[in-house]
């Protein structure tokens, strides 16, 4: 696996031939399921075989019945739980007890997404993102003096960056540190209440320290001088849990979900803490008040900064892909033993999975988690070596970036939508809580917005893939770079465009034809409408930003204006990427069964996905309407297909079925052999 | 307002000569915000002015920190409030105690969707459907023994048809009843697990009695005679609560939603009530145990039966649009005064509503709201009219019940949809219950599944367009329709098509033109396009629906293999009936300000549907790719045009700020005038 290819999981070593075209799957085995199982396992397959056998679903399981209090102390107990394992070491540098597998830290991370997903989260805040701000921003002596009583939960913390008045635009918060050289000290302070950390994990309750995010403020010979957006180490209660002289905490109070999760506001009354509590690897001070940092640019210096927090939304995603996974294996096994209305001219009811209507709720959904699944695998696989490389290699870490912002807006919305559809699937007894969806709905519903609201990401991902990283980076506010960008489109797109890629490849081996020649099952031929859509619909954006750099145009308007486009941009982009991750994956497994069944279902996500959108493919010259209406059919056939197998690539996912925790799950007749 | 007109919510007594061009709204002024109101206020506006004045918020709004036992009191405590009020006599007959005011009965529950929806769900079963029910299934014995009780509250009652097995199949339910001579009763009895009454709002704490649907049973000269599904009144509790022998009441304990509402399952083990206990209005059974009905036909007599149970999918379409607009209104309100990101160039920060994507997330939704308010008016209205006729008009009945069908499936969608996207669009605010989204979110998460999953309504829908009902009376069962229809097709298609109104005569009158030269703004060619394609899908599936009559051909195949074909076509022709409502609601209103800004919000509304539907349209014929391609652009333009009058918009909903009960909800800038 390479980790510089620009702008696809799939690396350069698979084989580039065409794949066979797809046939249909014969009967499945316990070979095929292991095969699936495997596959879907990735390269950190053990770590997810050692959750299954040590998570205990009595124990980490959501329980409805309990209020809010009862939830955060069950919650607090479940980490007590996680820290005695030495699950949350992989994310830690060896140096200071950890193992630096963040691969495998990211997948039982990942793991933690089938059970409560308040325990996802708070642990995620803490070992995630108070953890990773101390690892990443702060250096050996907050290492040494911290990591340790973190990895072991001894010194619970939280992330304080976002604010009342800002979430997504972080580099205008309010809140101030200022050097005081008379003391040595930062003085933390609150100006006004747009500037109070607000949504921030942990803060109602627990957290007895936090990363607090501010504008850095030093002495200036005339005047202040301010270096931008940077993290200290606050802390916040004391060992009782009282809160400290000039820390008001305030409790968020009841959410749609996570109730686990003691959200809280801060504010900070000029409160005081030494120099060395600045997390001092991208900027330091010193002790007259000498700011100085490794990177001049202070927007450089910034994005910087928040590009090692990228591991947040991999993991993000990665919950977001359990909690569909299991949605869908509650709602799939229901469908499979669940009856309504009998045949014209039998006794025999039907069973739901058997119409039409219901296949097409829930197995396109099913080819999507499998697709965005393997996506994540790579997502991860790419993050461990970046992190893990001897040599910083920044161009690879900004691609990382860019790809964990995309993956995370598909799977977040995946899920939003999956659960939604699984939960009216099952009729009345999805609005029960005892079957888990409830929760699960009500959960997952802020990963839309949490770790970059999934509309601005989709604008951060066409930014990206509009402009080269090194060039841009002096500028990448929020709408600073159009100019810019406008002048270097051209080149830019060339160059992307000349990635090598097993998709790619696929696509130029596949003979252009006229469309009625068009075989919409031949995998090349899906490639090449994905790759052609991404393309098309970057360059009309290009070409739209050339005009910000007019004379006389209004910047704002020209990017308003190109909202939509760009948001199109971003989605074709990613969509391009997910689906060559699953052909690479169909590639990858020797089993036949399972390979044909996996090359089945990532027809069915392709189609699907060219279903959507087939407006545009028509409207672009890419279909004709006549070829369009025959997706629709296509797609339908591919459910037929599949319909008898959906019990074995539920199978595949490998949830035990004690983590299902839903009445309606379960199985329909004799679990097939582990 | 005619009945009569098939398949339309909209009367003949509108001018038919083509509305003038859309011209751009000017300034909107306090008399435009009162024209708005009094358009979406209707025929029975004067009961939403009531329910303004005597709705108080404090009492009334949900209170997100409640446990679930102390919601289900406090939705008691208000129940007790309406009882002392009389919102609810305007559903009873004058003889019992009521005003037999249906149209304001049901504006009244409307406006309760404003309220807490547990309210909202609590009272439309104890008053819609338990005394729906003993009014319209019951006889003068049960009107004055029971409905006085039932609306003073003094006999809280609950609903008893759907079962565990049993959802959309009521037909199929396997709770009996059998007449025992000997004693002169009838003896209930649920005979196993999947026959116990399930979801049941009320049985699990506070109804003392219900109408429990059962398999009537009599005693034959050689064995048993079955006659179908019957509602009978069986007592639960005493006084003291205690349920009465034979009776088991379990709890189903936390839902996602609505947990105000005491939801359970009832068991009956030989429970033993007087023959009179029969709700005898479409059939009784004598001291001897003869069975009498009116209605020979036992399919006619069961779908006669359900029909009048038809008010219960009004009221939900009208809870569910209440509660879509409050959900709206909050996601606007913070949509105004939110910022976020400077502009280019500038200091101040851009307002979300300004941005492209924001309004594309909530303008067109906005404008949709608009629509199904007029047809659920429209609705409303036609109910009154068919109900309160001294006459039975067996044919307008069965057009309401489609057209309810029709509507409670839209309006039901797009509350789940668009509340969704409220969520969602106001990021971290929007997932705190304090704001009030989240209860709207998850309490009407089941309108799409009770009182008729929505899945299954459509394809009755369609069922109905492929029909005339009188002839397929006899045979409404789920699939046993299809090869009698096939033989009919042609005909109905015709007649149903012969429709007039003022929206075919608008389409009619509209010259066909190339399409370089159809103008998607003129009013015409927006309604033929929705027509067109109302009537090719159905035209395409009435061929599919005759290979069900060839020989050889398996029904149960048929029909799935069209079954997304059948959603298709009801979608299409509701959304037809829908636009059109609005279109009406335009040319009815007289200050020029509103009529303007509804007529651009009809356009929002219409282009918007067709955007999402264009693939058809191209596919079809009926739009040129390019012409297709223009339609994006047009949505965009109506978005940015209406920007300016959102808030006005938002104030026609006419919802009084205190009942917004959401902090983000605050007004942007000074209340317009009353």
């Amino acid at each position: 696996m390479t980790t510089t290819t620009p702008r696809s999981l799939v690396g350069a070593d698979v084989p580039a031939q065409a794949p066979p075209s797809t046939p249909e799957p014969a009967m499945t085995t316990s070979e095929t399921v292991a095969a699936l199982r495997a596959s879907l396992g990735g390269r950190w397959a053990h770590v997810r075989e050692r959750a299954r056998e040590e998570f205990d679903a009595d124990a980490l399981l959501p329980d409805p019945s309990l209020t809010l209090e009862e939830q955060r102390a069950r919650v607090a107990e479940q980490m007590q739980m996680l820290a005695a394992s030495d699950h949350a070491r992989g994310g830690f540098p060896v140096s200071a007890g950890g193992t630096n597998d963040v691969g495998a830290s990211v997948t039982a991370f990942e793991m933690l997404g089938h059970t409560d997903l308040s325990l996802l989260v708070k642990a995620g805040v803490h070992w995630g993102l108070f953890g990773g701000a101390v690892t990443n921003l702060g250096t050996e002596r907050h290492h040494r003096e911290y990591l340790p009583r973190i990895i072991s939960l001894e010194l619970p913390g939280c992330f304080a960056m976002t604010e009342t008045g800002h979430g997504s635009d972080v580099q205008s918060i309010g809140t101030t540190a200022t050097y005081d050289p008379d003391t040595d000290e930062f003085v933390i302070n609150t100006p006004d209440v747009a500037s109070r950390k607000d949504y921030i994990g942990g803060a109602a309750r627990d957290a007895r320290m936090a990363v607090v995010f501010a504008q850095l403020v030093t002495d200036g010979a005339d005047e202040p001088q301010h270096h931008g957006v940077h993290g200290l180490l606050v802390p916040l209660r004391d060992e009782r849990g009282a809160t400290l002289l000039g820390v008001t905490a305030e409790d968020c109070g009841p959410k749609m979900g996570l109730n686990g999760v003691d959200n809280g506001r801060l504010s900070f009354d000029h409160v005081r803490v030494p120099r060395t509590s600045l997390l001092n690897r991208y900027g330091d001070v010193d002790e007259r008040g000498t700011y100085t940092s490794p990177i001049d640019n202070p927007n450089r210096r910034f994005f910087t900064m928040l590009g090692t927090l990228v591991r947040g939304r991999i993991s993000v995603a990665g919950g977001a892909g359990a909690a569909t996974r299991t949605a869908l294996a509650i709602a799939l096994r229901y469908a499979e033993r669940r009856t309504q209305f009998a045949a014209p001219g039998s006794d025999a009811e039907v069973t739901l999975l058997d119409y039409r209507t219901h296949q097409r709720r829930l197995l396109p959904a099913l080819a999507t988690s499998y697709a965005l699944a393997y996506a994540q695998n790579d997502l991860v696989a790419m993050m461990h070596d970046v992190q893990t490389a001897e040599k910083v290699d920044e161009v690879a870490q900004r691609e990382l970036e860019a790809l964990a912002a995309g993956v995370k807006v598909l799977a977040t919305w995946h899920a939003t939508r999956t659960i939604q559809e699984c939960r009216e699937a099952c009729g009345g007894a999805g609005y029960l809580a005892e079957n888990r969806l409830p929760a699960l709905k009500a959960d997952t519903d802020v990963f839309t917005t949490f770790e970059g609201d999934n509309t601005v990401l989709l604008q951060l991902v066409a930014k990206g893939l509009l402009t080269s990283y090194r060039d841009a980076f002096g500028d990448l506010t929020s709408f600073g770079t159009m100019r810019f960008v406008a002048r270097q489109v051209a080149a830019t797109v060339a160059e992307r465009t000349s990635a090598r890629t097993l998709a790619m490849r696929l696509v130029d081996a596949a003979p252009r034809r006229r469309d009625d020649e068009v075989d919409l099952l031949d995998r090349p031929v899906q490639l090449r409408l994905l790759a052609d859509r991404e393309q098309h619909v970057l360059e009309g954006l290009a070409r739209r930003m050339r005009a910000a750099a007019r004379p006389g145009a209004d910047p704002f308007d020209v990017f308003n204006g190109a909202q939509d486009h760009v948001l199109e941009a971003a989605r074709a982009h990613v969509e391009r990427v997910v689906a060559e991750s699953f052909v690479a994956a169909v590639e990858r497994c020797t089993e036949p069964g399972a390979k044909a069944l996996l090359a089945q279902l990532c027809t069915l996500h392709v189609l699907h996905g060219i279903e959507r959108d087939r407006a545009w493919y028509i409207e672009h010259g890419r279909l004709t309407p006549a070829r369009s209406k025959s997706v629709t059919g296509l797609v339908n056939a591919a459910c037929e297909q599949l319909r008898p197998h959906a019990a074995q690539l539920v199978d595949g996912f490998g949830i035990p079925d004690s983590w299902l925790g839903a009445p309606i799950a379960v199985r329909p007749c004799p679990p097939s052999p582990p």
